[in-house]
């Protein structure tokens, strides 16, 4: 199937951009009679949304996601469910002057090469606003998840050099860099507003973490649970990499240290992350990935028109100084995807 | 499609276990009319065959490819290409004191959760053996991207705490190690060769570098390039994590200093690792990866046994200190996979 | 992939219930750079919609189809195709008295124990207002394949015991029948009107030609051309069987008969329908199938209740007496949705 | 994923060509914990079989099936099982002299058209021997339904113009011809010593009845329990349509006569074919098809060089002159995969 739909059973296929007239998905193999309502989404839309504070983007996405199918009488019923989340706020003439010169870092340059034609206003398809459709079939699938007791929470664990050490999960929520250690919060928060104030933008590190999943899931030997944790958060825009318990620093370890020891209790220890040969192990999955600075910036960079001419640019547009907190509940909702999918997997072979 | 098949239109299909008759793969939908006989395969297999220096298991696979499908003539045809490897120099009975007990960091546990069942002989599915397959099929990838001048070199970057800084591709299949950097060989031996003593392992860190990939491949928002190879790379046995590029070093990175700048004569910098929006830029393909320690040691552990008593395991078999440089020919081969397959996706919207 | 999504490459994802919101689909993986506009598809939504004579529901479908995304500037952008039609001129209470009352012939039952629950407003999404969403998906796949020459075009070729011989092309959307022969069109609309005044219904069988497809379509051993039409065609609701060329009439054939002899002029005959051994020959594909009488009559049917009870059933509602002329759009929109996603895949493999 | 694999869980990759070292098959995604050895697949290979009577081809196909992986101690593991047939009996000098000229109603002209390429020998992958991987394979998957009470029944209810109306299923198997009824048996039998006297041959249909499948298999919209038969069966070499239960007779009936009524004791009668909106009903599946007479025969016929010149050909070889008998196992190998890969996915959503 092609590049916009992922899923092998739980289906989910998005859609639109940035610019464009909606945004959303279709979610298709959900399993039926679980109750499902529009605030169900709306609530993790919510923490998505751009501008619920000075760190992040002042465009305004008053987003409201409406469910247009696969819904009855408060239940999924099995079929496809449709949601849509019309764009409002849209200044396209903000994005005129990029019509013709590729941003760095940006997909502008690649997308134009790829298919010949872009939408260029806002990034098109290529635009972090994609992930909303994303966080819609996300929610489906947390609240599924949630009634079979797995929880999946994410926090920012690093922003530029400041490490968190602590794990507060109340507290990830409260601050609006959902870092889960109030004691380094702050000198985040100074970090991002430095950058800020240059017109630059700064890196990330974000940490989820699932607990309650049983074990069992993940499917050898290529759709192991790890692989394809990896492939969905690799997905997410400005995403370069991923870790799994000790991850690189497993590369320093010895196999007596690295191996998690079992006992009659369970295992003694978690190097692994919750994952063994591609199968989860029933302890919590905690994996970490890195976001790169938002590429969007004031600062004037070089780069080249359409026509090959080496140009200046700035991007104005409105854009957040530190894209990492925001996501927080993307990573959340790919990994919703994929445990549920992987668990209906799972649930087939079961006769 | 089930888990040991991947690839949307170069399609590998593995099987096998560590010590049943065989291990092999089934290439479909490979290209037509590209030459391929057994020693484009051999080659590769050799270089994943264990046993070749002191620092691999001491077992001899002398592992002999045979093609039986999809190749007429010394072509092939379309058709899928089934290529065998019959397991030879197994000795199950090294293996008969692990059959009740779960050997710590291994796949024995959880695939006696999820299946019920297992072959515990060498691992069975688990065991690194079933990459053969991959190798195998990665090779017929290799040599159709090599006719387009696309090329994959894979070296072992760190072991422990020794780190290459060098890159000279001559000397990596010059040493046992696989190591770029004729610096720092001598230390990262020593390194293995001291945990290999004790009956340890040590982790360490693979680098893949492609050259040669045009603009344009990879399928957003889902497929993208960089994820579809996180998906490749952590579905194989004992990887913990991937980066691209700068990777997790861009969480401490500004937008000013991270952005790959344009110019006319192509881009500045690769701090992106060759992906843009998850298609590639015409760079080189960057990324690394850590490889745990060998999991399989002869230091006593604790563990559980079928009946869950607590009881100790020491794994005796022929195991290396260090698998780094063995999955050095497996990343390759994944790589390549991909990379074909993608290319195809794109070559399929070219009317 | 689930259910509602089908499609390698061009992948076509439908959503929406009869009486919901809307129904739509979206296309992932067009090609790029291919004008495309509303009318596009709005023409051939009407050709579905229902109301347009005596001989089929009275339903006004009003339809108006959006793009919502992947097309820019009036091209094809190659990013997801959302198209929606909401839904309009529901009257739901008509289906009221249906609640708890199964309908013969219809999904009503096998949904509920599918799934244990269903949308039984006008029949949900087993109702043929699904197809919908399969028709803006094909719209855009004729329209792609009209740039290449080729042309598909469906008839009536019978009803009842009606059959057609003659065939004038440009006879078919100038009577509410599709028929392409003018000779029997008078007869078949009698058959029609009879047994519409008993509140009754008739089958018919639908042909589709297609002409300008070059020789190599078609990806055996399992996703023949043949088979994915057959699958596709299947999937339009009411389609109870398939044949190609001399089909079923091919069991009385003898070989010497039937194997369409190869001049220097091309094939001498075309009993094969167009497709050998899976593949297209570049002959016109020729297909028949078989459409039930519509389920839903007001003659009253014995059946069953929620409960299990016997009880009777008049389906009052507004549906078609004969319902193959509407299956014509609808199957010349799956005839080019595979179409296009086969020819993408013969593509992919061409370097 | 590319055409010689199918299935979503249930996944089947064949491998193979007539002439060349194997044929063969790979089944992932097997429920483990089943029982199953050789001699369950060699049973049903053997009714494959060619020259077991004066019927079919005079070549001897000594078949013996191995398998080797994924099965441990008479158990599915779970893990992909490959199954393999080597070849014997070829002789591949009886096909030099069709190197260079096309067999009408093969797959030799479209094949060259499609890889540029084919192996000649034997029809190369087109070869209905290629059906010897199915078989294994749907062995697998009725073993397992056969646990669940699913049998699958084929047989061959025409051949030229003689149809069976009785129905014996002990007979079945009691006869070369695969025919269901003694009393026709013999005039069949004469049909087909006629055209092979003749050194032509003769199609015919061949009927599949699955008893035991329960209600809600099937996976609407468009992998449907009928559509993904359908596709199936059309993926059959000579295979030219299909019909579930009325089939093409519904043309000509009314909505009153073809709409099976409920009862309480269950469905009235089986118009339908036990599918119902894509879904099992949890009657008998009942469906036909076509069977095109043998394409190889040795009256002689027009046909073209590879460059293009008229000629005559005469395939001698040695084929059926009827293939409907041969047909039957594989059709009921086909119907297995299908509904044990739909099973599984119905499974799924079960939590």
């Amino acid at each position: 199937m092609s590049g916009s739909v992922t899923g092998s059973l739980f289906t989910v296929s998005t859609f639109g951009e940035s610019h464009g007239k909606a945004v959303g998905v279709v979610v298709d193999g959900c399993p039926p009679n679980f109750p499902l309502n529009e605030e169900d989404i709306q609530k993790e839309l919510d923490r998505r949304r751009p501008g619920q504070s000075g760190f992040s983007t002042a465009r305004r996405e008053d987003d409201r996601v409406e469910i247009l199918s696969g819904v009855f009488e408060g239940k999924t019923t099995g079929t496809p469910i449709c949601m849509m989340v019309f764009n409002r706020d849209v200044r396209s003439e903000d994005y005129k002057t990029i019509q013709n010169r590729f941003r760095p870092g940006h997909g502008d340059w690649v997308y134009q090469q790829k298919y010949g034609i872009r939408d260029y206003r806002g990034g098109g398809r290529a635009s972090a606003r994609e992930t909303a459709g994303r966080v819609c079939a996300g929610a489906v699938a947390k609240k599924i998840l949630n009634t079979k007791s797995v929880k999946i929470v994410g926090h920012v664990i690093q922003v530029g050099k400041v490490r968190a050490e602590g794990f507060d999960s109340e507290f990830i929520e409260k601050n609006p860099l959902r870092c889960a250690d109030s004691e380094v919060v702050e000198e985040m928060a100074n970090q991002i507003r430095l950058v800020k104030d240059k017109g630059d933008s700064i890196g990330g590190i974000v940490e989820i973490r699932v607990s309650g999943l049983p074990a069992g899931i993940g499917e050898p030997v290529f759709d192991r649970l790890d692989a394809e944790l990896a492939k969905a958060i690799l997905s997410i825009p400005a995403v370069k990499g991923i870790e799994f318990g000790a991850g690189f620093k497993a590369a320093e370890m010895t196999g007596s240290t690295h191996n998690d020891a079992m006992t009659a209790s369970g295992f003694a220890g978690n190097h692994a992350g919750g994952v063994l040969a591609g199968i989860s192990t029933g302890q919590d999955i905690v994996f970490r990935f890195p976001v790169k600075p938002t590429s969007s910036i004031r600062v004037p960079q070089k780069t080249v028109d359409r026509d090959g001419n080496e140009v200046q640019i700035v991007t104005e547009g409105r854009h957040d100084p530190c894209i990492a907190p925001r996501a927080v509940p993307v990573a959340e909702a790919m990994t919703a995807i994929v445990l549920l999918d992987l668990w209906m997997r799972q649930n087939a072979r079961a006769f």
